[in-house]
């Protein structure tokens, strides 16, 4: 099953060394991960996004608690949450196809960032189903070049992971 | 200064643990980190922003151009680009502060994307800056969780990394 677990850190050099090292020594493989500061710079706040057995999953997120510098940890595909991720996506345009192009993006409420003659840079933030049916629909003009974030989450509701 | 590093690379297990150990090796902090596959789900692209002296990370370039399964690497700073991140920030709001709160919203042209009867999930894309001012106008309703994904970026016009 695929598993986003949020992980708040110590801003410490080596942490994310250690935390992607918890997951490669398991022969896990991390099919996405984000850092990013909270709004106290002294806290980070790592989205890790995974496939795997519950179990071993499970047994993952117990090491992680135990890692110097971690502060929390919680799967959040247990519960109601809100994911997104951002893609940048430069797509080859020349005249005849730039107003096919816009459609797509119109539709999508996806932005356009940067035009030059030959290309388009696309911003979309969505599930990754979304991101995905847009790519599929933008790869036949020719994609030059794509920058994903990964996705980020957070519980739904006035929950949150304290400090 | 501070440095934005597009690293394309090989999607094994290791190669995230390898780029991260890189930085902390040296002593160097990595602020974000947005690690998403391209459309070839082979190769992931990793976005790194670090900030440090011009010629060290110079080096860790030309260092990580070594690694194994690293592919390209660029950093993006020394050419015209657009920068972008995402940020799910969850703001605590009651009836008689949620209408301040949506025109904040609407200025920065954020959406909200889940409501309780004492909280708000906000979604913002842009610039570092542009984020932190509006987590700085959240700040006083009280902002009870942030995720953000870190930056990613791509050069302006056509030219692209090819793998």
């Amino acid at each position: 099953m695929r598993h986003v677990i949020s992980v708040l850190v110590e801003n410490h050099f080596g942490v994310l060394t250690r935390i992607a090292g918890m997951f490669s020594s398991r022969g896990f493989n991390i099919d996405s991960l984000a850092v990013g500061e909270t709004t106290d710079p002294t806290i980070s706040r790592i989205t890790i996004v995974s496939h795997g057995d519950d179990s071993v999953i499970e047994q993952i997120v117990k090491q992680l608690r135990k890692l110097v510098d971690v502060i929390r940890v919680q799967d959040i595909t247990k519960e109601s949450h809100i994911e997104r991720e951002l893609v940048l996506a430069k797509v080859k345009c020349a005249k005849e196809t730039r107003a096919e192009i816009m459609q797509m993006v119109s539709i999508f409420r996806a932005r356009i960032v940067d035009v030059s003659s030959e290309s388009l840079v696309i911003e979309l933030v969505g599930t990754q189903d979304r991101i995905r049916a847009l790519l599929e629909l933008l790869d036949p003009y020719g994609i030059l070049e794509v920058a994903k974030t990964g996705a980020i989450g957070l519980a739904r509701g006035p929950q949150h992971l304290k400090v």
